[in-house]
């Protein structure tokens, strides 16, 4: 199966809260579509926040280990989220796609050190009969810290491991993870490849979260792709567009 | 902790589709609010369909053991759910009780026996954390079936067993079950102590489901009470109002 990740900044327009971006979700939706009609019928869908989780993820001061304990912020957090993926759904139906909304929110939870459970048997029945589970970045219960953030990233990754997925896709608004000319680096296969342009180990991400994002890829037991939306068709046909990571395991 | 059943026909006007009974709402509302203040702060809610839930799943012909695969019957039934789920959430807030949804459609699947698998670790981290997790009838994905009918019961049952819980509440539109004389029965210890009033072990249930709810109840390793609306607040402050099932576990 495919876990596809459709960035928060690809389906929202990132500087104007809570607005979706309508032609991109309408374009993705018809990818997929497509890649239906052509047998490609095993993608789980997974969203990020955009515009819709961040504005109020920062008012509330929540993060992935600071949590929320007021259940007015985690009303507004996973409101603001679950407001989003109706949107989601809505272009998916739209373009004829059995979208079915899994909310982390009623899932996950995390232990004391920060751990992820994220069971995914549900996902992996609704996936075989017939439906497209879309998921989204939101917040989840964490032992002693109210609830934290769970990013879309996290959740790609916790899924296609437990999921065995056979490929992992990264649509995002850049084309993929690009070198010191602006070029795109077409695969990586250690971080030791793109540390010069990456900005290393240090904790400081000055690349807009691509870093961290190749690193935890890089964790995969599947090849994952980073593409942008032009780029998703052919992906889900089969391609490896963008910049492919493929993991050291 | 304590597994609190608020029934579809006590919180909906179950004569009027898509009907919420506000009064009935905000008094079930109040008492967990007041309970809370009392120190009782360990109770997951669940409720059921009532006029919500049932009408669109007959239209769509699901039930716990007949799926539905049509992505529209599931947007229907499912979002029907959601939406009586919103009421009860903000009833519980306006009330200040700190509510989180949790759907179990995210969550929950069955085999191809029908076997249901409910994650609650989710829920208990919630519960640690001092909110209250409020559950509802849904529907879940099941293997060969598309999606069927998970009832507000079989959540009850489900977690009390799966979280230990230490008493459980059905609060229904009825004071308890009731003997020829129309008297409530206060205690059952086996099934053979109503069937004369509930109708045997026949299939066909003559009571409203009272027969298949005092079965199921019987089965747990919990007290379970079965009471009305007024009875709430005293079950809450730890009597035993109504019927009270004891398990012959």
């Amino acid at each position: 199966m495919i876990v596809l990740k459709l960035g928060g900044s690809v389906v929202t327009e990132k500087d104007r809260e809570e607005t979706v971006d309508g032609a991109a979700l309408e374009e993705a939706a018809a990818a997929i579509a497509a890649a239906r009609d052509g047998g490609v019928d095993d993608v789980v869908v997974v969203h990020g926040g955009g515009s819709f989780g961040h504005p109020h993820a920062e008012e509330w001061g929540a993060s992935t280990t600071e949590g929320v304990r007021d259940v007015d912020g985690v009303t507004a957090i996973h409101g603001a989220m679950t407001t989003l993926n109706k949107f989601v759904l809505r272009a998916l139906h739209d373009a004829d796609v059995p979208a079915v909304p899994v909310h982390p929110l009623s899932a996950a939870h995390r232990d004391r050190d920060g751990a992820l459970t994220l069971p995914s048997e549900q996902v992996a029945t609704l996936l075989d009969e017939g439906f497209v589970p879309v998921l989204h970045g939101d917040l989840v219960a964490h032992a002693g810290e109210g609830a934290t953030v769970l990013s879309g990233d996290e959740i790609v990754t916790s899924l296609a491991d437990s999921m065995d997925a056979a490929r992992v896709g990264v649509c995002s608004t850049v084309p993929g993870v690009l070198d010191a000319d602006d070029a795109v680096v077409p695969e990586i296969r250690s971080f030791d490849d793109v540390e010069n342009v990456l900005g290393g180990s240090s904790a400081t991400d000055v690349s807009g979260g691509m870093a961290g994002k190749v690193r935890e890829l890089l964790a995969l037991g599947a090849p994952a792709s980073i593409f942008d939306l032009d780029a998703l068709p052919a992906f889900l046909a089969g391609d490896e567009p963008g910049t492919t990571v493929h993991g050291d395991r």
